[in-house]
């Protein structure tokens, strides 16, 4: 029989629920994968965690050296998230030859790099499918589904809190602040919810997946990252007139300028299999060459959920012929083709002075940075204000940033240009 | 640099379309995973197809011996489909240590036990993700994905052909045999459509995949199945009446009776995410008591979307370090238990004559066999006659079953009951 030994670090949530899942499944794993998994140590300083998952002292430690050193132990899991000590603790693992299960997205995306060459140095093996969407599978999809293709693209809705917050937006007609603070009281978002709702979490998930999707390590400032916290319910409503749903998207293109990565408010057609993605729940929508449109779905978050893909990837790693490292296309100096300027269609929100000749005056200043309009669309009127809604032909991120600032400076422009959404 | 030799038997649509991505990818699979795959044989007696795909006659033979002989060959592409010959020629390579990747879905569910014993035997390795729903990787998320889960249920839409049809009829109102007649024309649909309208082609892959997750082999004998023929528009158009949009949902569960498996129309909630699968899309929604709900969307079929996940099997078999057979949990002689008497709730539709006393009369019947009524509705009433129908609460199939048939026994009830469909 094939034996396993897992070492925990950190007895959070979702370390919590992989000691569940390693100690209620044991069974089923002897029996359906003739491999017995047992929880060889855990390392955790709080006491507490301890007691109430009952988990025998023998087994406990605060010391990684100890961890390292056990030779029962072959897969290490590190769920301490943030990164460090996480850092350290999983480098020394790989250098005891220890596999690696980590679902820390922050530290890859910060140091996939010297991560993987500490693994490939010792023959190790790094594996984190519990760092991106959760028990959504995500990354085995890319890696071991999708060979035969190129990847064109990822669009996902990787974020749970931001779904939640557009959905309730959406659905309920409110404000963001409204939403976030209903959301904070139900432990739906963080206290500080700077990570969640000003896109870093997805920014670091969308850098993993981008990276692994196109064979080119894409790091974190590569990444164009808006948050949602500008968004108004009015903008939402517009756009449902034109079809469109608003999602917080992270999108990962493969095109002929080089690799793009953003995540930023998005609108979508009500059509797309994205827009019916709801609430908390999570999707990643990927186009291949070959196998042309998958979308996979589900909880991109949570204790249990985030276990599953963790233990999954401890029996997965103990599977492999070889361990896999991708093979990243980056020169030396770790430097790929990005395309910073990317091209999408555009909405274009402002209020402006009630009177003739203004629409004259946003379509001058328009043309004149070749931003070609495809409609335009009076909202309201009041007090001698009126609201105007511009949706453009496709055109170029800096052609239209240029074309709001321009926009903003002239005198009938009420302040400046009140929403810019990226549609798609 | 590690070497795949490939033999593909059958150059139909998929066989062609395998042929094109190893072709047109060995340099990516070279750069990118660091493996050579070349295709050392292709088995085809249709010599125009050679010609179309300028297949060098070198490689090309008629004769299953000098495939299987032919020491190049490592992994060999079983796309022909049907029994035989492909079952003879894939137990072949199998005892001559051959991986076989095959998309046969009517052979895997018919066969799989005898093909699986012969690999066992000669420790080869036997993948076929290619046979259920295209290049949506719904085999290696069950595999490689949910290790750490009990798989509660599958709920699919796994038939292009027929969700095609329902999605025209329930968009445009039409009647079955309409569209049917539109889709042949179309080349969507078969001449013989037998094996998509009447299940036949949903009900092998729900085989194959109740099979995976619950590690019993589910017999197709074991599979009820119904088809889409007697769905009438108006079902359709009443159900969306109750919330509901009508699917043929492949529905396996594990349940305290055992496992059933079934493949039959259904009404699912317009909110639930597989009623928003349209046209030829095909998804799966998997339920495991850890990851909670998953759902994977895309292709289900297609010459280049089930040639990728064909590709796929062939590298990730070459980098397992032991294949993997499923651990049937079956006795000796096969059987499982299984649950014929499923439960679900229903919507009945009948026609009666319009006079009083008939609804008493009905909801006698219902009652006599314990079927508990939810709701009923007269929906049209005309030259005496009036549509009536009942959604039940939660009952078991053979109690429904019997009910209707003592329904259409009542002299007021015109004909027989119309229309039977579950509700999940």
């Amino acid at each position: 029989m094939k034996k396993i030994g897992v070492a925990i670090l950190g007895l959070g949530t979702v370390g919590g629920g992989t000691y569940k899942i390693l100690t209620s499944k044991k069974e089923k794993f002897i029996n359906t994968f003739g491999t017995d998994v047992t929880v060889e140590n855990v390392l955790e300083i709080n006491d507490a965690r301890i007691k109430q998952l009952n988990i025998d002292q023998s087994i406990v430690t605060k010391n990684i050296a100890e961890v390292v050193s056990n030779p029962a132990v072959d897969v290490v899991v590190e769920v301490i998230g943030g990164i460090e000590p996480a850092k350290t603790f999983i480098e020394t693992a790989l250098k005891h030859g220890k596999t690696v299960v980590s679902a820390n997205k922050e530290l890859i995306a910060k140091y996939w790099h010297e991560i993987e060459a500490v693994a490939k140095a010792n023959d190790a093996g790094f594996y984190f499918e519990a760092s991106c969407v959760g028990g959504v599978p995500v990354i085995r999809t890319l890696t071991e589904s999708m060979q035969g293709n190129d990847i064109l693209s990822i669009k996902g809705i990787i974020n749970g809190t931001t779904n939640y917050i557009l959905t309730k937006m959406s659905d309920e007609g409110l404000e963001f602040n409204d939403v976030l603070k209903d959301a904070q009281q139900k432990g739906y978002a963080e206290a500080d919810p700077t990570a969640d709702v000003d896109g870093f979490d997805a920014a670091y998930k969308l850098s993993i997946l981008s990276s692994l999707a196109f064979n080119v390590k894409v790091p974190i400032e590569k990444v164009y990252r808006e948050g949602i916290r500008n968004i108004s319910k009015k903008d939402i409503e517009y756009g449902k007139e034109f079809g469109y749903e608003l999602k917080l998207l992270a999108i990962g293109k493969r095109g002929e300028n080089g690799i793009e990565a953003r995540v930023h408010p998005t609108f979508i057609k009500q059509s797309h299999p994205l827009a019916s993605v709801k609430e908390s729940f999570n999707a990643v929508f990927i186009t291949g060459d070959n196998v042309d449109d998958i979308m996979l779905y589900g909880k991109g978050a949570g204790d249990m959920p985030t276990a599953s893909a963790i233990v999954s990837d401890i029996l997965y790693s103990s599977g492999v012929a070889e361990h896999y490292y991708v093979p990243f296309v980056n020169d030396k100096n770790g430097n790929g083709v990005f395309n910073k300027d990317f091209s999408c269609k555009y909405y274009i929100r402002l209020t402006v002075k009630d009177k003739s000749g203004v629409l004259a005056q946003i379509a001058g200043v328009l043309g004149d940075n070749n931003v070609s309009i495809y409609q335009v669309i009076q909202k309201e009127s009041l007090d001698g204000k009126a609201v105007i809604v511009v949706m453009t032909h496709t055109t170029f991120e800096t052609a239209v940033k240029k074309a709001v600032e321009q926009l903003g400076g002239l005198k009938d422009v009420v302040e400046k240009v009140n929403a810019l959404i990226r549609v798609e």
